[in-house]
Formats: structure tokens, C-alpha cells, sequence
């Protein structure tokens, strides 16, 4: 007999086939009684009107592990128009606790604190697990996008010495009895790269002592980072950028396309080239639209940026935008500036539906402008000594970006929180599960 | 003009190109220049007789970062059989300091400190980033080999609230004025998910605070972590790691043969099914063999591991071998037993080449055993509540293995020191570069 997994049913219409996997529902309607199995991929429904049949399951709760055999009959009253029939079950992991949440629901209506508390259990109802397989095949569609380019993948050390890049919000640590820190991103670590490779990216955990309780911060999350040499300016990094999040939905297309159907999800089209506009000009625009005055502002505010979205989809059909050469004095020292109008950055935020999706640019690349932009931010040498050498012994002109993994998931999901979009959140007050 | 990568020149003879990269050796020899560009992925000459060529790089050091264009000319004298004719350089970023190491000599002869202290330099060198292109294709090939058979990534969270799995080796973290600790591995967080998807895998930093100081140790190093459910014990996950490493074998070969040849290295042969021999036949073997009687041992050491690994390539012809069975004592709680020899455990090592390369085995599932287990080693349960969730709501049988990036690199290559498959190690004295 085949063992197969739940969505593969379809190809064995006619077939025995014998399945493993948790029990996910009994219920009983019209003297029939339906027996649903769910494994790590789906659910499978079967059916039978012998009691018998049901007398393995005594005394097992909801979520008891069993084997399931039976023939695979078409029938379009059925979820996805199949069910077993002749079932035979057996018990492999007996459980006598209900799970603390209602996973056979197809919406798991529950509070937010209770999900993230049982977020071991909460990950296993198929609308959770649809999520985190979607940040699977984003991470998936990201190497791949890369691979095809090039683009060699490296894993940089987590625990640094020094809170070099933004200074407060970093963890500190016991490094056998002398403090270190553990890396805020990748940034530093990945520039020096290029100085091996020309292409690297980086897929792994960052780590922000922000003390932000808001919707969409967590402590720790996946980024998903990107930096290349031999570029013309920040523009030939957006083109590639285009790539990669195309690169993403084309191979969530491919590869979720059952998860996204669960969760309704809509994949954005990507324009072959995505509009952008110029901090200073989308300033004009938000005040000519909305006769709100916020030139001289250095940054974007939430609000700023959902009229710029809304002008984005009016204007150009186009779910994203690329604001470019935000203003140097809210981006970091290693900025390079726009030589034209130096107190504009070569850099850019992209938005996707009016909220910030990923942040990237140009950055300096001479040793002397390093210099000089530590001395201009007031920070000393000594603590950018290891970052300081890839300068010293020749970088060409590069540039990056970073995508938030969690912040794709909610944004194209439309998730009301972060968290939802995060196996095991890490907040304020929260370390586990 | 064509730009090109170094490795694509053999795909343009008689061709004019255009190259960018690092200005890596220069040399006069019997009235001919030659000037050697590094990008990065590999290396060419370009060849003039007319001084003036070179006059671009007047006042700038080797790893001046410059622009090469040319006409590829076939040269069995040259190195890879090519060279480029005509030279027009310009320079990009100019460098007045040489690299504190020789990056143009064929072998980088320096000191391990000078190496590590250096690693942001000496990473450029073609043979150092030939290691990590190695780590970059392990990767690859370990995620292939999974994804094609249904495995779902994950990113389980690095910062957790309780040093639990092995209790003193842990980093320990100021979390927003809490105590919380980094994960020594994914273990617990890769079974949980188990329960959602299966089969998962992860790639991903632990942290170990072991205070050793030995060319086998960092405290800082890339986990790549399986794990599966539905198995029928160790063997289903021998049988699996088997091939993994064949498919990590068989992806470096496609894609790094040139750093494989430039590293001098030999794949090993994976049999199709790796030799295995019991931890108790292993001490009577080693008796018989070398008469040292190390039965009643609980671990096997070093030598031990030697001679089973001669004996595997004597008497199977094998560069691998599973020891199966250690002793229940020597693992940890979760570890299921052997059924038929209860102080026996039902978990293997991958030896290659004799020395230790993968752990593993089948876990406990019944959450009753996790209870008995914890009781039996004397932990209290609240600390293990996150963890102990999932085997109260339902849990296959199910277990998995973990393999050192690094180890693996230096074990294949023959590497005397961790540090030297580690792109910036973490150590007892080193959190720098």
C-alpha cells in the first residue's frame, strides 16, 4: 500500500493508501461519521458509517497521533473533492489532553496573547502553519533569485564587540566575563564581504533592543540581507531589488500556491520597473494633494507614506514605490550622499502599499570618506577598526538592501500584528515559547 | 563591450572585454608587464609590452580597485590557458597601502593569528574564499537534498529563556533587564515543529560558551539542523543523513569544482549505504584489533574514533561509518532508548575519516517519557513547559541530526584549525574582527 502524504490523494483516486498524521476532527452527521487527518501538508477527510471503524480512537483526544488507511474516492461534497472510504486506523502517539486551542476550526478564532502563549500548539492549525511555510518559500525565492545572479551566500558572527552601528539598542551579553553585543544587522559584516566576493547575501537573525511595544516591532527576526559592489549609484541596487522581490512572489506563485489560497492571499504583479520619486519631490506632492506642508521634515511620517502608496496605485497602478535620496542626516554615517545635492543620500526606502518594506542605498566606499564620516558623526576610530580595514585595502563602489522577512509576511498577508508573522515572538515581555 | 565576470573569459576569445575587480599582482618579466585582476571569482592576466598600459596605476598599491578592459587570447602559457591583450585600465578606488598580507602569492603563508586578526583582508585571498564558497555550496546542497523531499525551513529564535539543554555552557544575555540566554542549539525549538510541518531543517547560528581552547572549538559556529517525524527509529535518520551528505557532496561537485581543484581537495565516495556498527561491537572490535580494552567505557575517544574509522576504510573501503547505540548515560534526556537494550540508546555518530563529524539519533515522543526522562535526570519541568507543550498535544516519533558547517569544511579539506573554516571566529580571547 502507498504511503503518501495528504496532498497527494488527488493522483491515487482509486488507490489504497495508508496516511500518518494527527488527528484533526471526528464528527458524526446523519449517522455518518467523518474522521479528518492532518499531516504536515493538509487535511484529509474520511469517511465511513461502520462505528467500528471508529473503535481505535477510544479514549484519544483531538491531536493523538494515528495512521490512517483507506481508499481514495472522489466526491465533490468533500474538501478539495476527495475523501477516504473503507478507513482503517490505528493509534501511534495516544493523547488524552485536547489541544488549548480549537485547531480543527478552519479560523482560529483566539485572543492574541493566547495565541502567542500556545504558539507550539497555535502553529499547527493549517491557516498559522500557512504563514511560516510562506517565510519558507520567501527565503527560498530570495537565494534562488541571487543564486541565479551570482550572489554567494555568507553567515557573519552574531556576537560582536562593539555597539558600533546605532549605539543604545543593542543586547549585551557575557562573553566570558568581558561584554560584547549581539549584531543589529548584518550591515558591516556584509560590506566587508564584498571585499571577497562582489555579492553576498544573508539570511539570518537580527537582534533590536528597541523598547518599542507597538504592532509592528519585535526583538528578533529574520532579514533577509543584500550587498553588491560595482555599482553605478543607488539606482542599479533598486533594479535589483525589482529582481529579488519578483524573484519572491514568482516562487511563492510556484511553490504556495495551497497556503495562499488558505489564507486568501493575493500576490502583488510586480511593474517590470517600479516608479520612484524623489524625497524632496514626494513632499511637493503630499502637499499639493493634500495641502499639507511638510517640506523640511527629514523623514516620512506612516501618514506620508500611505498618500504616497495611494499616489503610487493611482498614478501608476503600481502597489510599490521607491522613495529615493532621503535627507543624509537621518541615515546612517556610512551613507553615500547624492554628489549633486550632498545633503540628499544616494539611498531609498521601498514601499509596498504605502507602508516601508525595505531600506537600502549606496554606501561610501573610499577610506577617506569613512574617516571623515565618523568624524562628522563624533564617533571614534578604534571601535570600527575591523570595518574600517575593508576601506582601507580597497572597495569599490557597492550598495545593499535588507527585507524584513516578518514585515513581507504581514504586509502581503495584511496581518494586524508582527507577531503573527513570527514563529515564537520575541518582545518587551515576552521570552518564550 | 562585453562586461564579464574572470570565469567567463573562456566563453570570449577574440573578444574585446570589460572586467572590474582588484588590482592583484603586477610584475615586469623580460620587458613584459603583467598585471593580475582579482574578482570575485577568480583571477586573470592581462599582458603588455607598452609601459604606458600600466601608467593608470601609477601610485596605486595592489588592491586598488580598477576597471581591465582587453582582447582574450588563448595562451596555454598563461595561467587557466588565456590572457588578455591590449590592456586599457582605469582605476576606480585607488589604494596607497598594501594589504597587510600578500593576497598575490599563490599559497597566503602568515601566521594563524596574523590570518584571523586579518581575516577581513585575508578572506580576499583565492584560496581563503575558496573555503567559504565551499560553506556557500554546502549550504545549497543540504537545503536541495531537503526541499526535494518535502522539508520545510524554519528560523527558530537564537534568544530563549532558559538555559536548559545542557545548563552551564550557555551565553548569558541582559534581556530589557532580565536575564535570558542564546541557543546552544535549535533542538528543542526544531522538535516543536516537528508538530507543525514534519519534516523541518535549519540553518542557522548556536552558541556554545564552552571555555575550550582547541583547534576543534569556536563558540560561535553554523548549525545545519534536521529533524522528521513518522520515522521507525535511528535508522530511518541514518538513512536520511546518508543522503544529505551525498547531496551536499554532489552539489559542491557541480558547483565549486574550480575551488575544489584551486583547494587541492578530493570528495570522498558515500556509499550507498554508510557501514554501521554498534558502540558495544565497536569496543570489542577495537579489543580484538589494537588489544586496549575500552569496554565499559561510556564514550568512545578520539583514538577510538581513529582506529573504527581505519577499519571502516579497511574493511568496507568507507571514508564514513555509523556507530550506533552509545550508551544512554552519555546523551541527553530527550535520547530514546534502545527498546531491546534499554541502556543502550537508539542514536548514532557519523564518523568521516575517523573523527566524529554528525550527531544524532530518535528522540523521545510520549509526553509521559519526557516527564519520566526529566525526573530521571533530575530537572525540574517548569523550565522545560514551552518544550513539554508539544509532546502533551501530540508527537510522531520522530528524530534528526545536526551538522557543523565548519566541521564539515575542515574535515574535507584537511584544515588543522576550526578557525580556518570559520569566515570571522568567535573564541575563548577573540570576539574581533
Amino acid at each position: 500500500m502507498n504511503e503518501i502524504r495528504t496532498v497527494e490523494a488527488g493522483k491515487h483516486l482509486g488507490e489504497m493508501v495508508h496516511l500518518r498524521g494527527w488527528l484533526h476532527n471526528v464528527r458524526r452527521l446523519g449517522g455518518v461519521n467523518f474522521v479528518v487527518l492532518r499531516d504536515g501538508w493538509g487535511t484529509i477527510q474520511a469517511v465511513t458509517e461502520n462505528d467500528a471503524d471508529l473503535a481505535p480512537l477510544a479514549g484519544c483526544a483531538l491531536g493523538s497521533v494515528i495512521g490512517l488507511a483507506g481508499l481514495v474516492v472522489a466526491n465533490s461534497q468533500a474538501p478539495d473533492g476527495l475523501e477516504l472510504q473503507q478507513p482503517a486506523i490505528t493509534v501511534i502517539t495516544p493523547i488524552d489532553t485536547p489541544p488549548p486551542l480549537p485547531l480543527q476550526k478552519r479560523q482560529l478564532n483566539a485572543a492574541l496573547p493566547t495565541l502567542l502563549d500556545h504558539a507550539v500548539v497555535a502553529n499547527r492549525h493549517p491557516a498559522r502553519r500557512a504563514v511560516f511555510r510562506l517565510a519558507a518559500g520567501a527565503m527560498a525565492g530570495f537565494r534562488a533569485t541571487l543564486n541565479a545572479r551570482h550572489f554567494t551566500e555568507v553567515q557573519t558572527p552574531k556576537i560582536v564587540a562593539s555597539a558600533t552601528e546605532s549605539g543604545a539598542n543593542v543586547f549585551k551579553l557575557d562573553y566570558f566575563g568581558r561584554p560584547a553585543f549581539l549584531a543589529q544587522s548584518p550591515q558591516f559584516y556584509k560590506q566587508i564581504m564584498v571585499g571577497v566576493f562582489e555579492r553576498v547575501y544573508e539570511v539570518g537573525p537580527v537582534f533590536r533592543a528597541e523598547p518599542h511595544d507597538t504592532v509592528r516591532h519585535v526583538n528578533e527576526y529574520v532579514s533577509l540581507d543584500v550587498e553588491f559592489g560595482f555599482i553605478d549609484n543607488h539606482f542599479t541596487v533598486m533594479a535589483l531589488l525589482r529582481e529579488v522581490v519578483a524573484g519572491i512572489f514568482a516562487h511563492l506563485e510556484e511553490t504556495c500556491a495551497a497556503e495562499l489560497a488558505l489564507l486568501e492571499a493575493a500576490l502583488p504583479a510586480v511593474p517590470p520597473t517600479i516608479p520612484h520619486i524623489h524625497f524632496a519631490e514626494a513632499q511637493e506632492l503630499i502637499l499639493q494633494r493634500h495641502s499639507i506642508d511638510v517640506r523640511g521634515e527629514p523623514d516620512l511620517s506612516p501618514q506620508d507614506e500611505r498618500w504616497l502608496g495611494e499616489w503610487a496605485q493611482a498614478e501608476h497602478g503600481s502597489d510599490f514605490l521607491f522613495v529615493t535620496g532621503y535627507p543624509m542626516v537621518k541615515r546612517p554615517f556610512y551613507t553615500h550622499p547624492d554628489p549633486a545635492r550632498p545633503a540628499y543620500s544616494n539611498s531609498f526606502d521601498l514601499l509596498f502599499r504605502g507602508t516601508e518594506l525595505v531600506t537600502g542605498g549606496q554606501r561610501l566606499h573610499r577610506y577617506g570618506d569613512y574617516l571623515a564620516a565618523l568624524d562628522r558623526a563624533g564617533y571614534p576610530h578604534e571601535p570600527f577598526e575591523t570595518y574600517l580595514e575593508a576601506f582601507r585595502y580597497g572597495m569599490p563602489p557597492h550598495g545593499g538592501f535588507a527585507i524584513g522577512l516578518e514585515r513581507l509576511l504581514m504586509q502581503l498577508l495584511g496581518l494586524p500584528n508582527l507577531r503573527l508573522a513570527t514563529l515564537f515572538p520575541r518582545d518587551l515581555t515576552r521570552v518564550t515559547p
